[in-house]
């Protein structure tokens, strides 16, 4: 397999480097046209419009949308239903994600100055999310669990899921899912129409005040669309992998913490930094070997020779460098005293520190969340959590003493902005001295 | 003057409610093709682009790009040659508004387990950020303040101010700002073509890795259009306030705090509720009264007619309903004891408690951000603030002993997913038992 080989002391490496990270989530202006038409048609249509789509892309055959409404009790007969181990991976899962979520939860706050004057920020959850989960073969019930818990930790009152069901399959590890997160109300719809059913509300599905999840290129534009209306989360581009190891990392350990991205998908880019030559050539031997053993090789393989790369390093000072240009999704730094040289890490989604913390721990159980900012975007953006459920309005009750001074300095500053108005209105505080 | 008058009790009052919040930001299809061709055009040329839309737009008439960037000095030199009272005036606010943001840092934090497992986030701040800053007749050094402050606060290393110089005019009292924010580079370009020399960077303009502050629809096209590229803050609307009071303000004073919100443009936004039919009176009348003193009486008149209302409530607790729905901009309590009734309003961009209490103090030098979600975004966003500039890295260590736990976890759900290079992966840290 030919993965590309690369040294920072190259002539020409610093240009490579940003060829192989180069990856433009274009918006593709048909599918962009076709989605603006399907939201419209839903705001205005409503149910009967969300109906005619579903039936039509999801081949199903439902009379009313209240038929596509999962009851809870079937939620919960999917977790019954499951074999005893998967049931309690999940819930040994949701508990750990649940506990370590509960340390984002941000607090109201506020203070008092000498004259009386009262400021702060008082928090606040919002009222009801909405939870795009896709159908599938891309079903995952994890990424229910990453979307779901934090928003029930931030004290969301109403947790609407959508997903849909492709000739009426029902995933039962996604429902289960939502059972074990106390997912409020579940519909069958998908794609474009699910996203305007949430963001303006039918006679059905209630309006949401933000929408979270992955989805394919439609629902992803139409959440472009609809944001303004709702919030959203990041759109995701392709997941990443960087792993820096010292040289005496397991080979064979490395080699299958890159192939666990590399077998997401044809996009997905898996990088390994590291000083020692001789490493990468076990790491390279290895992936030979090991990947003909892989069900999903063919993704592998794909994914590793067009975006992956093995690129020796100086030492680890400049590998840190390097990590903090690609700022990547997931980290992994496979050394000795991992915790030190985070330290030099500026921009990553998760790191993950020694040689026992490979990434799949964290995508499925560690606590952290495993939606994390792509595409070099973690140089300006963090994981999903529980402080993208929860909002923050400004506290200010100025006492007649802080009006004086106060209101002095608002109208002067407000009379050099030329607004009169805001002027007068500060001028009225003030008692005649 | 016709302002709407509404009572709660009329049959048709929610539809009423509805039509008057109804606020669209359409996206112009014709300014989205310009500004896609302008960031094209930017991203491949950089500073050479930059420079001819520059000079064709704004007419001046500059040979390099590095002609338009204002030394340190000037800055300094505006600020020196202000009027002493203004200058103290800007001083003054910036001091309270850093003070107010320096409560906002996040800290980063973690935790062990029992068997050793650690687990936490680091907060780390924005490498560079980009601020735009309007020319002409809307520049605001309060906005300079607003959005440069929390930047600087969070730790940003290099805030690049972008600022349109229509005819090379030059606003004093922003580049005074700039002087008092500490603003690292300011260049005297605008429009999409100063968006896009930020997000992508020319051979002059450093890449910054997010972009804030207000712009014309030009600029709001620009900054959804490189979001993904770069972060962005929100696209404002129009600005808005709802006054609640219990019938006991000065209706003078509540008139004039409607006006400061009307005077800002034709579209803001003025709403007064009270239970006191009374009141109303006074302040409607009030507002005939005031008006025709006021510079920019026609913008407060036609914001006031088209946009404004005064509703009849049954009571103070129906008022906090109806402001949860409207999730105002900004919500003033003009009451006693305003500090209690906050507790009722889950959704507001910023709080202004007690008869003293007038936005215009806010606007200025409170101490809190003047940059606040509009349009019933408070329903899931926050006032811009010091963590709008820090982001978070997920920190996973696992221990030995955590790998084995973890591992079968992680290996049954990645099995269940279908992933079997993730369940490799965590199953290579299993020791034998």
């Amino acid at each position: 397999m030919k993965i590309k080989r690369l040294n920072t002391q190259d002539a020409g490496f610093d240009a490579e480097l940003k060829a192989l990270l180069a990856f433009e989530t274009a918006q593709d202006d048909s599918i962009d046209q076709v989605v603006a038409n399907i939201l419209k048609d839903v705001k205005s249509r409503g149910d009967e419009a969300v109906l005619e789509y579903t039936n039509r892309f999801d081949k199903t055959n439902a009379q009313h949308l209240a038929q596509l409404e999962i009851p809870q009790a079937e939620l919960h007969a999917a977790l019954n239903n499951l074999p005893p181990a998967q049931r309690e991976a999940l819930q040994a899962a949701a508990g750990r994600v649940r506990s370590y979520h509960e340390k984002q939860v941000m607090q109201s706050w506020h203070y008092t100055e000498a004259d009386g004057t009262l400021l702060g920020q008082q928090v606040t959850a919002l009222d009801r999310v909405g939870l795009y989960v896709p159908g599938g073969k891309a079903a995952y019930p994890s990424s229910v669990l990453m979307n779901a818990i934090p928003a029930k930790v931030a004290g969301v009152q109403e947790l609407i899921m959508v997903v849909p069901t492709p000739n009426g399959e029902k995933n039962p590890l996604v429902l289960a899912a939502a059972a074990v997160c106390g997912v409020d109300r579940v519909f069958c719809i998908g794609g474009a129409q699910a996203v305007g059913a949430l963001a303006y509300g039918t006679q059905t599905v209630p309006q949401v005040d933000k929408i979270v999840g992955p989805g394919n290129a439609y629902v992803a534009a139409a959440k472009r669309r609809v944001f303004g209306v709702v919030g959203i989360d990041m759109v995701a581009g392709p997941s990443e992998i960087l792993v820096i190891s010292d040289g005496k990392s397991n080979p064979d350990w490395t080699a299958m913490d890159l192939f666990s991205q590399a077998e997401h998908d044809e996009l997905a880019q898996a990088i390994l930094l590291s000083p020692s030559a001789d490493f990468l050539d076990q790491v390279q031997a290895s992936i030979e070997r090991q990947v003909v053993d892989m069900p999903r090789q063919d993704i592998i393989r794909t994914s590793l020779q067009n975006r992956g790369a093995l690129i020796q390093v100086k030492d680890l000072a400049e590998a840190a460098d390097i990590s903090n240009y690609i700022a990547p999704e997931h980290l992994e730094l496979s050394m000795d005293d991992a915790l030190s040289f985070s330290q030099r890490i500026k921009h990553a989604g998760a790191i993950f520190m020694g040689r026992d913390t490979c990434e799949a721990l964290g995508d499925y159980c560690a606590g952290p969340n495993h939606v994390l900012p792509t595409s070099r975007t973690a140089r300006f953006s963090s994981p999903l959590g529980v402080y993208d459920f929860q909002k923050r309005s400004s506290l200010i009750m100025v006492s007649a003493a802080g009006a004086q001074t106060l209101g002095k300095i608002a109208a002067t500053l407000a009379y050099g902005e030329g607004l009169q108005a805001h002027a007068r209105s500060a001028e009225y505080r003030l008692k005649p001295e």
